[in-house]
């Protein structure tokens, strides 16, 4: 499931866990639609209307479609994201726009899902420790090997061992109880390197994030190290993307890359990806998570 | 003269040039104030009223202050940027806004400054033929060293040579003849290397753009890669700024930097700084030229 | 055909220009071999015996092979590379190496290929004239566009336009006969967009490197950036390589990245990916020209 | 005490502590002289009468000193790094070179301090926990304030918290009786937020590495983010750069920086700030351990 903005809001679950310090008072809204005459004042009066200050706002035009983000701090008019879509469904209506409202004092949840390599997810969980995301919970993380136990514990998070040496079909049966059970906002696949059935993203119910530990499109797939490696190429990256049925070529959330130092080993290029990958991945999941990113024709607009 | 936006166009001057091919049928308005709800409906059905698409907006907020840049596709509504602000200025006073406007299909003019050092002229005259700079024309090149008259001379351009072997006085005031001459919109100082009196700034009647060889406030002044050798750093860098009296700590435009190598010599730093010199140059010029930036507070806010 | 390190001189050419102010008293060394106990030792003894002073010595073991780059100060013990070359290949062949010597006080010859995108070109044409690469000479620009004379003109270069719109076999035939009249040591590609033939590639007589508008091994091929913008890159790039029959499979030389910005267009992408484009060009014709590259399986070693 | 290499062997201490998997079988050697003809083949024939192939080899000149660093495979020629000096000593002398070996079967270890913010010593223990540093153990941490215990804790490490609320004398004199205890070879301030004294540096007899949440020599001292939004720079940079007397001005090991968005304010620059601190911080830690850093004039040679 790719999280384009859905016209009502979609969240029938409220997180039980009360608000974190990190809560704020602040409600955003994603929307897309055709680039036409008067959009941006309609936005801004249907806000001056009801006397709430536009606290943040921004736009972009691409191939004709037009994307805008904008904050407010909230105040007591709205219960809930439902209560303003109720609301505010009209204005999209008439601008064939979607949107999607985020409350901030809503904290979001997201499970997380590593392998054996744990440095994608000791990055996750140390940023989680020291408020580096807004408002969220790590919920649950799932791991096909036992030594992640460990690092779930020193966090005090709920850790599932769920074996992959068995058929898809039953492991995949097993995370997605976990995650109906959890029902998160977000699963982030902190380096978790099985392919997910086609049948397991359609079910989770949330937008899934991964990092691929190459620069994307290149070296899609097993060991992109070794075949950056043997290409010889000068950079190495790393990609954090929306997962869909197709092997990494879902739409792209962030990218960066380091040079490789002349005479650098594939193990060199492996210990040196590592800060990349978890770096890539973590800002990825934090544009996720502060609202600011849309999908659109499998590209993502990202807001600063 | 520093350009922060002022309340009432101050575009005495329209270039008599025909606008050029890159002549562009935008218009854009830098507007700054204080935070506060409704500006940016206001905004909004400004254009919305008078059926003009905003076409691409943007806004920061810094410190209480907001800043917002908008682009529209002009139409004949108003003649030039004067008969703009005469009729916006009600509503930027109700919200006690500074703002200023700018008509795109007005060819910009530029005057650039060079000594012996060719290289930043040599790129923003390439750059110039090359398009990349919106409707702009270079007007006039002064140089205090006579070896730079080819350059001009390959780009038919006015090329006027001001030794400065002599006062101070005596060799500004020539230079301000030119400037008054040509009544340029922007001054570059494509590495020049004298310091120019509080008098010449406040009389060239423009914004004065250099380019400094350092990642400031690093290194002010003579000698930069000298002092970044000494110091042992390992970056180098370049930073445009808008001029002031102080030399060197006007209000920053871009900066960027480059990674010295191991074994560099204060030659191998002043060959890469080059590259890098003429970049941020280049790239800070045309942010001004775009119309991309506002100054406040001794700082710039530049608009993507 | 790829520059791998030949075993004797192959320089059958000495350029009949005068050596120019750039021309430089150092000879430098490449090598490569299996990497074995004392290889290091018996090359600086070589030297040591001969009282020639080693003045920069840089090597890297990859894979098991061992790969090495020196210089010293000539002095008039050896008249040309293939003097060196007699007297080196007892050591060499010893220790089953390959190698290259290079005179920097002979001039090397590049020729330049263009099409209508004149960047590249022009970024090499002015670091040529500011004496950026070492002792070299830009003996002759092929372009099959006419609009590239005047660049070459106003540097003084002969241009041969060569049109293409006739059958691959007989515009190569044109463009082999000027190859073979000025005998480049290098042939540069600086942006031209047609295909060379097998045939051209073995027939050059020198090492062609090429400067393709992507992040190789992403987008090869023509229109890269609509496919970058296609797929959603958030970093695009560049990639400078040795041209093979492959096409925009060779050795890579050097790469780098920008990043897109939110709502970037090809058009933004294409403006924005020139400067990456000549840059990285720029850069590996350098590398190549100071004889710091090496070709092993396809991939090169470049030294600092 | 900066680390300069040193003639005779320093290495009183021998750590009780077994080596670790990350233990390794390689000797490397610094060597700083002034340039002459004949000091590479010297190094070399060492080596190779000795029957010890160089492993990796790399050498620099800057401003007519000599800087080199080689690696071999130990075998068991030399007990420890006080016998290879007496034999290395005679042509150390001959080319009046300072020298220092490492022999990376010796585990080093390393004392960390620490204030109120946990990032960069978090970096350190996560990294330490992955074998991304050579034979390493870290000893010890000293914190002025007490929640740094937990993190401590998590990772099985001492942690002694030394209230720094009374004269400085004083904690300093508690903090020595640490060092002096587990004698570290190397003092890591993971933002350790209070100036050390002349006498701390003087006798704690193992070089200090600090970071700084600044690109040095740009805002020296407190408050570094606040005096980068001020001046407006549009990068903000951290150094990592060993201990002198002189507050933030010893020499630098390592640097970085990262782009400022729009907009961002004090708060946005040290949350961002974070991980360039932990990154430089770590990676000069790499480069110290790996032994890899010659300090000289206060500048450093860092080796690849």
């Amino acid at each position: 499931m790719i999280p384009t903005i859905l016209k009502d809001g979609k969240f029938g679950k409220m997180s039980p866990t009360p608000p974190t310090e990190n809560a704020s008072n602040i409600a955003s809204l994603l929307l897309s639609c055709p680039d036409q005459v008067g959009i941006i004042a309609a936005l801004a009066n249907f806000f001056a209307e009801r006397d709430l200050n536009i606290s943040r706002y921004a736009e972009y035009t691409d191939d004709g479609q037009f994307f805008s983000r904008l904050e407010w701090p909230m105040n007591d008019r709205w219960d809930d994201e439902a209560a303003f879509a109720e609301e505010f469904s009209g204005l999209a209506d008439t601008y064939n726009a979607t949107f999607e409202a985020r409350f901030m004092n809503r904290c979001q949840s997201v499970g997380l899902f590593v392998s054996k390599q744990p440095h994608a997810l000791i990055e996750m969980l140390n940023k989680y420790e020291a408020n580096y995301f807004p408002n969220i919970e790590i919920s649950f993380i799932v791991g096909n090997d036992e030594s992640m136990q460990k690092l779930a514990d020193r966090h005090g998070l709920p850790f599932f061992y769920i074996a992959t040496d068995v058929d898809t079909l039953e492991y995949e049966k097993k995370q997605l109880e976990i995650i109906h059970r959890y029902k998160p906002d977000y699963v982030g696949l902190a380096r978790y390197m099985k392919i997910l059935s086609a049948n397991f993203i359609d079910n989770a119910g949330c937008p899934i994030i991964n990092i691929h530990h190459s620069f994307l499109p290149s070296f899609v797939g097993a060991k992109p190290y070794q075949m950056a490696y043997d290409r010889g190429v000068k950079l190495i990256g790393a990609t954090s993307h929306f997962v869909t049925a197709d092997l990494d070529q879902g739409p792209i959330i962030e990218q960066d890359v380091a040079r490789v130092a002349p005479g650098a080993s594939v193990q060199d290029m492996i210990k040196m990806g590592r800060d990349i990958e978890q770096k890539v991945f973590a800002r990825a999941m934090l544009k996720v998570l502060e609202h600011k990113a849309i999908v659109f024709r499998n590209r993502t607009i990202i807001f600063n």
